[in-house]
Parts: structure tokens; C-alpha cells; sequence
């Protein structure tokens, strides 16, 4: 069998379509998980919940229906309750793949386990939203919070806590439509995301909103400079702001359906 | 706002339904999230990837459709691709939450946190299993590892390796069943469980195969005996074989969707 690198790179090389007509998606993430994965992380005590509750009422990205959840069976009748769930892989606190973005893109569930564990770095904007819900994470939020906490770790996961979240119990406000239909709340500017793939070594970025790219993006041009990279979004992440800015881990539980575009992920913060 | 330890104490108190009609599972979630959990974990190196992919091909329970993967859009027609995604809960590597056999337990999306991060044992049973698909995990196969590993630690999660997960890519070599449509694979005694609820602390129990009770099982004893106590239950664990017995925790990332009876996870094992 060929060492996890190799396949790595082989994968890397490949296009998704032809690597897993090659091989096969389970083959390939049989392989690659077979040996353990190195990472570094410290002991820690305290964690943190990101993930929102994920229901039909959770705002949707327009166009797309909410989860179903649907009873099968329930313990009275049958003994036993479970459900049949059906959702848009794009719903709740969920992940953007590469290949959501990338027809050569990895897709999901083949990211290396060793990618959904890294040091976490907040940067604020929550005080700049609270007035303008255009507001963008520019380069100079990245360089502040440098000045302050020193340069990003090597493979840092970057989350934007705009204080957004505050709205995720209300669709409309949430998603903040003016009377044309553009959307009004926060995200990366495109600037920054480039400037995070070209001079820092990151392994994705995160909001507490519906999107990457602010909500008045036209060219999801933040999404289109980070997936194809090669990195991953998380999106409609909870709590940013209740965590160190520095200093905790962040592990992403993430989707391992087939071809997965994206998912909901269940992701927790830790530290301390 | 009530004190998680508060909150958690008249969650247990008052029925699932009863609990959800008086608050809303989202402001359940909420309120129990937002302080920090505790826990204590020790800095690790080495991740393990718990986690079967799970495509259609995955084996079901019998009775159960597979999974349905349905890309609404592609790079190449829209610009984006993503896919509708449907699935029972119970297929692939999945939790059992105690709602799946207790109308009063707590559903997926409730259990607290810090119970997704717990001290991990495996047993091993895979040299009996070999020669016998009925065979079971026994109070003695318990003891024999606490001689050789100490007791087993508050709040464990302890796991059973029985090898089976080899026929994972083989749907009627996993399931075994024979000509009376009784299903031969190994699972915990309904001895050990009660060992495990009454003489021990423990998280939950997992399994590599696709139930806790063996497959023979007719009353789903274990299953009756843990979820009810309000433990969860892991089944179609990957890779427990390639773990220190000892000595490493896992990591559940739980589905967090309304109501779970439980659904597919993300697990990870750390160690060292
Ligand atoms: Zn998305
Ligand atoms: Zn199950």
C-alpha cells in the first residue's frame, strides 16, 4: 500500500472525478486512514460548543428548502424512535470543501483527518457590524490581531466573529434582504482571503454569518480564492465570541458522506 | 439565565416532549452552550479516524433504505456544486442516543458536550470472533482488561473489537445472515452492559458491527440496558484495532440536528 503522502499527493494531482473512478471513494479513504495522523495539541479543560442547533427554522441560503426530519418510527409504536433527515448539504453551522467551489477540488470527506484539527484564531469585527452589516474583514483586522497575538500559527483555521450570530434565531433578520434582494451582513473581504492563501499557511476560515463573502457579495470572490486553494470554509459558526483569540484549538467533525460538497459539521473549540 | 448544572438537572428531570414544549430544543441548546464545558484531556499527537465513508453501498439494518446522495447543482452547470442529502439515522458510523430506545431520554443534539470527549477503551475480542460470529464481549473480557490496564476510568466510553469491520465493504458478509433471516455478528452480552451501568461510570459503548446487542439478539437487551440509563451507544466504529487499548480519548462529533434519535458521527481517537 502506498504511505499517506503518496496517496496525498497522488490525490492532489488527480482530478475528484478521476481519482475516485480510479479507485473508488471508500477505497481511497480506507487507505488514507489506515495509519494514525500526526498533529500537535495541547492537554486542554475547557470547550466550547460552535455548532447552532440545526432545525427547519434555521435560516437558509436563498433557493434552498430546510431540513426535513421526519419520524419512521417512535417508541410507543414500535419500540424504538429514529428518523429519516433530509437536508441541502448547506444548512446550519456546516462546511464549504473545496470542491464545492472546484470540480478538482477535494470533496469533503476526503480532506486528511489531520486537517479538522487546528489553532483557532478570532478576529474581531463585532463592534464595526453592530453599525454597518456590510461590514468586511480586511487585512488590516489580520495585521492587528498580529500586532497583538503574533503572526497566525503555521495550518491556522481563521474565524471572523462579527456578532451576527445574535440573528440566527430570526431568518429575516439573518439574512437581512433589502427591497432589490441583496443580502446585508458580514464576511471576509476578498483581500483578506487572498492575503491569508498568499503570505500566511492556513487551513480555512470561518464566519458566524450564511457566507464566506459578505452577504452583498456579486463574485463570491472570497469563496472563489479560498476553495480553490485548496482550503475549507465553515459557515453559521456559534459562540466565536466567547472563546480565547487566540490560543484554542478548533476540531471539525466533519461530513463523510460520498462526494460531499459540504455538510453540516459538528465543530468544537478547546482550550486551556 | 439558569446555571448549565441547573439546566441539565431539570432537563433529566422533565420529559423529552414535555421539555421541548416548554422551551424549544434551540433554547435548550443555547442555554446549556453558552459556558464553557469542562473536561480534561491531555495534549495528544496521533488522530485516528473512527469514521466509516458512508455511500449507498454502506450495509443497512435490514428494512432501512440507504442513504440517497443528490447533487442539485455542479461547477460545471452552476458555478457551485452541492448535493440534497437523505438519509435513516442509523446508517454508517452513528450514534444511538438514548432517545432511540427511551420516550424520557435525551436526544442527540441534547447531550451535554463534555460527554462528546471521553476516555476511550477497547476490548478486544477479535481471536473469539474469528471462530464464532455469535460471539459476545462478557464481564470477563472486561476484567481481563482492567488486569491489564487498571479499572476502567470515570466516564469511559468503552469500545468492542471484534474485528467484524473487515466485511464492512461486503453488505451480506457484515450482516451474516442465515436462511431464517437471523442475522450472526458479535456485540456486547447484555451481562457486560449491566456490569458496565450498575459497577462502573461510564460515557456509552461502541461497536464494529452494526449493533451493540450480537446479532442474534431477539429483546435488544444491551440496548435496553444502556440507552435507558441515558448512556449512547457508537455503532460501525472504524479502525479500533489500531488503538492503544488504553490511554486514548475519543472525540464524538455528534449530530445536532432537532429531535436526533442519534444519526451518522465524525470520531476520532487521540492518544499520546
Ligand atoms: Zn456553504
Ligand atoms: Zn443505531
Amino acid at each position: 500500500m502506498c504511505a499517506p503522502t503518496v496517496m496525498d499527493a497522488v490525490a492532489a494531482r488527480m482530478t475528484r472525478r478521476g481519482f475516485l473512478g480510479l479507485l473508488g471513494a471508500a477505497a481511497l479513504a480506507g487507505t488514507v486512514a489506515r495509519a494514525e495522523k500526526r498533529v500537535a495539541v495541547k492537554g486542554f479543560t475547557k470547550v466550547q460548543d460552535l455548532t447552532h442547533p440545526l432545525s427547519p427554522n434555521f435560516p437558509m441560503w436563498p433557493g434552498f428548502d430546510p431540513i426535513r426530519i421526519t419520524p419512521l418510527v417512535t417508541v410507543e409504536q414500535n419500540g424504538f424512535y429514529g428518523n429519516r433527515v433530509d437536508f441541502w448539504e448547506h444548512s446550519g453551522t456546516h462546511m464549504d470543501a473545496p470542491a464545492h467551489f472546484d470540480a478538482d477540488g477535494p470533496t469533503a470527506e476526503q480532506l486528511p483527518v489531520e486537517r479538522l484539527f487546528a489553532p483557532l484564531a478570532v478576529i474581531h469585527i463585532a463592534e464595526r457590524a453592530a453599525k454597518d452589516p456590510d461590514a468586511q474583514l480586511t487585512p488590516d483586522d489580520i495585521l492587528a490581531w498580529e500586532r497583538r497575538y503574533d503572526r497566525l500559527p503555521a495550518g491556522a483555521f481563521v474565524a471572523m466573529y462579527s456578532g451576527w450570530e445574535q440573528h440566527a434565531s430570526n431568518a429575516v433578520r439573518y439574512r437581512n434582504m433589502d427591497a432589490s434582494g441583496t443580502m446585508h451582513f458580514p464576511g471576509f473581504h476578498p483581500d483578506a482571503a487572498a492575503m491569508l492563501i498568499e503570505e500566511r499557511e492556513i487551513t480555512g476560515i470561518g464566519v458566524d454569518t450564511l457566507s464566506l463573502d459578505f452577504g452583498a457579495s456579486t463574485d463570491f470572490k472570497t469563496h472563489l480564492t479560498v476553495l480553490p486553494a485548496g482550503k475549507y470554509g465553515l459557515e453559521n459558526l456559534a459562540h466565536l465570541g466567547e472563546l480565547p483569540p487566540a490560543g484554542a484549538t478548533i476540531i471539525v467533525g466533519a461530513p463523510k458522506h460520498q462526494g460531499a460538497s459540504g455538510g453540516p459539521v459538528r465543530a468544537f473549540a478547546v482550550w486551556d
